[in-house]
């Protein structure tokens, strides 16, 4: 805790999250592995329902989904992941747009905000 | 309500916007007709003002904009429509870059979040 | 302060930043001077800090921070200016890709929101 604000598994300059008055907000998650759209979507929803348990919530409570592929023609493939992930829960707000990611193997990159139950 | 979020008119897997805490997060909005950048961004502005008034808000309350175009020359086609929406009200805070979106004869996306008075 | 919303330094139909609840939504932020991705970033940097310091806070307060590249190949002339201007500081959640800007001679568009300290 620092100045209010919790940071969450801190590396270097980067940190899983930050939290503060209820909310995490995580950093920007890349693939971890796969190289077909759909693998690297379930490979950075798995890492966040993990940092969503590092925060102490989960995917029940997100409140905001950002959602980036490197070729959006590629939407068709990331979004069964997608909705599939969200079974059963209520949804969060979303918006997916292309941008080219940091490196050129990456075809998918997720941001979210979520609540974080007392 | 569900663990305290609010999800307003579900679709699917795709709401108009979550509620938590006093603010609106709404997804990103889409063109619903027009074809030309200036009349695509009024029919986006016209439905964020529906929709914020479904959340219990209206453009007043905006804290942040987002704004996403297909291409980033057009931005002079666009911001007029934004300033005149804008009119008479103190504007938030805002961000415009470009982006390819869901699909190729959208030009322009809009995110925004809100506060929702009491 | 308007609607319980405090909007910092407008100019016409932007403001600085807006305040909610001890939390300042400052608008995307671009070089005011630099040609290098490295001089432009910290131009950038620069400026937000000022711009936080007008907000009544400070990088150590920061929450999340958006970075758009306009050519995402430039992450390393970009990033070490980022840390350096981080050091000491524990980081704000991160998300970075690549999107063209509103003028063509602009490399970096950086956005942040920040606690405000009471």
């Amino acid at each position: 805790m620092s100045h209010g604000i919790e940071h969450i598994d801190v590396n270097g300059w980067l940190p899983t999250a930050t939290i503060h008055n209820g909310i995490a907000y995580l950093s920007g998650v890349v693939p971890a592995e796969g190289t077909s759209v759909a693998a690297q979507t379930r490979s950075v929803l798995d890492q966040i329902d993990g940092r969503l348990a590092r925060c102490g919530t989960s995917k029940k409570y997100l409140l905001e989904v950002s959602i980036w592929l490197s070729d959006i023609s590629t939407f068709g493939e990331m979004n069964p992941v997608y909705i599939e992930w969200l079974h059963g829960i209520p949804p969060p707000a979303r918006a997916c747009v292309e941008a080219k990611l940091a490196r050129p193997e990456w075809t998918v990159e997720i941001r979210v905000n979520a609540v974080v139950p007392k």
